[in-house]
C-alpha cells in the first residue's frame, strides 16, 4: 500500500525528459520544482534503489535505476520486485501528475507479466494513466531494461490506484 | 522473470517452521540439507532484503526479513516492491518444493491487492501452490507483516508460474 | 462495469445454503425476504445463464447455473466468460451482503486463472470478500463445477469492488 | 479454460477488416479461407453472444456482437462476464494467427479493469499480441462499446496463453 503525496501542480516547464541517466543522477533537471518538492520524499523511498525520475509529463511517469549485482537473482536477471518497485512507483507518480497539488495515492492492486529476462544496464519502470475517474486510476505499466543501446520491455501490466483528491 | 533452481527433494525432515526469527537468522535449521544447498543462491537473490525462508513444507513457503527505514516509503509503510518481492519468491520456492531436484520455475505474471497499510517489525512473504500442473503452477500468494506480536495480511493475490521439470 | 443494489439488510434468516440445485431452481428458500427482492434485477442479469443465488451468507455468496451445450465452446468445456459472469456476480453479491440496504457496487477490476478444464452438470461462482474497507472490498472469487456428485474448482482468483455506500 | 485449434496458416489475403457489422453478420469476407473453417467451431462457441469476428490480423482480432437486453445487467450495462467473454476469445484467437496450423491455445489467466459503464449498441473484444514465446503467449486485451458512432474502451487488462504448437 502506497501512499504518496502531489508536491505541487505540475508546470509545463517541469515537463522533460532525460536520456543520459547520469546527468538525472547528478542534477534535477527533470521537473526542477516539482521535483525539488518531492526529493526528500523521494529521496526516502527510492534511496534502496538508487532510483530517479527520468521523465514527467502530464500521465506519464518513468523512474530509473543503475542495475547493480544487489538486485539481481542467481541468474543475473534483476529481480521481479525491483521491476515491480519501479513500476508501481512510476503508476502512483503518473497519477498524481493529473491531481491537484496536496492529493495523495494509494495502491489498489497490482499485475505484472514478465516478457523477457530483465539483463541490461539500467532499469526503467514507465506508467501511463489510461483511465483517470474521480476516485479510481488504471494505469498501464510496464518494467524496461536497457540493452545494447536499446530499451526493451521486460514486463508489462496494469495498476488500480485510490486517489484521494484535496478538496477544491 | 524469475529462474531458481530446486536444490534437491525436499525430506520430510527438513519440513520445519521457525517462529523466533532471530534464531531463522542464525541458523539454518529450516529445511537443513535444502535450505544449505539454496543458500548460496538465495543469499545473493535475498541480500537486498536479508530474508530467510522461515518456513518449509512441500507447496508452501514463508519467506521473511525484518523490516528497516529502507523498505519504508515516506508514510512509515513498507513499499510495495518489497511486498512484491517476497511473496513472488516465496512461490517460486513454493512450486520447487514440489518439483523433482533440479527443476526450474519462472514467475509468468503475479497480481497483488493491497488490503492494509504495511507497518509493523517484520515482513513474510507466503505463498501455497494452489495447482501443479505439468508446466503451469498457480500460487496464491501473500505478504504480512508483524503487529504488535500477532501477523496481519497486508497484500494478498496470485501468481503464475512456468515450470521446467528435469526430465526423469 | 457492474452496478447493482443491496437490496435490504440481509436477516439471520435469510442466511441458508441449498445443495440441491432444482430446489433452488424452483423456489426462493434461499434467502427469501433478501431474493425476492432482488429476483426482478436478478432475473433480469441472469437470465442468460439461468442462474439462481444457492448459498448466501454474510460475505459469501454462491450463484449456480446447470450446464448446457451453448455455454461450452467447442471442446466441451464452458467457456471463460461463463466462468467469469458467475464468479463476477458472485463477488458483487457478497460485498452487498456485507453493505448497508440501498448501497451500490461496481466492479473494479476481475482476475481469474484457470486451473482445469471446465466440464460437469452444474457451473458455480463463489466469493469470498477477503477485505471490506470503507470504499473499495476485495473478494475472493472461483468458479466450480460439478463433477460426478463432487465440486471441482475450475478457475480462482481475485476481484476487487468499488462500493457505493448509502448515506448513514 | 479455453482450447481452440489453428485452423490453416493465416493468409495475407485472409487479412480484412469489417467497420459494417451487418456485412459481417451477413457473409464470411473477414478472412474468409480461416473463418470458413473455423467457423463450426466459432459457431458454437458464439452462438450465445451471435457474435462474429470482425477484424482479422496477424496478432490481432476482433471479436463483435451486437448488445442486447439479455447481455445487460439491471443499469442497462453489458455484463462484466460479456465484456471478458469477448476479450479472451479475441486473445485465444490472436495467439493462434501467430502459430502453426493445427496448434492450440489455453487461456492461463485473465485479468480486465472495467474502465467505464458499458453501453452503446455494438460489443467489441480486441487483443493484440504483446508478446509471444514459445509456449507463453501475453495479450492485451480491451472491450469497447460503440456509442453514437464512436468506439469507447470499457474495460481492459491482459490475458495469458499457454500454446500447444503442432510439431514442424
Amino acid at each position: 500500500m502506497e501512499l504518496i503525496k502531489a508536491p505541487i501542480k505540475l508546470q509545463t516547464t517541469d515537463i522533460q525528459t532525460c536520456n543520459d541517466y547520469d546527468w538525472c543522477m547528478n542534477s534535477s533537471k527533470i521537473a526542477p520544482t516539482w521535483y525539488q518538492k518531492t526529493s526528500d520524499e523521494f529521496k526516502k523511498i527510492m534511496r534502496l534503489f538508487r532510483a530517479r525520475i527520468t521523465r514527467l509529463e502530464r500521465g506519464l511517469v518513468e523512474i530509473s535505476a543503475k542495475n547493480r549485482p544487489d538486485l539481481e537473482q542467481q541468474d543475473g536477471f534483476v529481480h521481479a520486485g525491483a521491476l515491480v518497485t519501479l513500476a508501481d512507483s512510476a503508476g502512483g507518480y503518473a497519477a498524481l501528475t493529473l491531481l491537484p497539488s496536496g492529493s495523495r495515492v494509494l495502491s489498489v492492486e497490482v499485475k505484472l507479466n514478465f516478457l523477457r529476462p530483465a539483463v541490461g544496464t539500467i532499469i526503467r519502470g514507465r506508467a501511463s494513466v489510461k483511465k483517470m475517474g474521480r476516485t479510481i486510476a488504471v494505469c498501464e505499466i510496464e518494467a524496461m531494461m536497457k540493452q545494447d543501446q536499446k530499451w526493451v520491455t521486460c514486463a508489462w501490466g496494469s495498476q488500480t490506484i485510490y486517489c484521494i483528491r484535496t478538496p477544491p
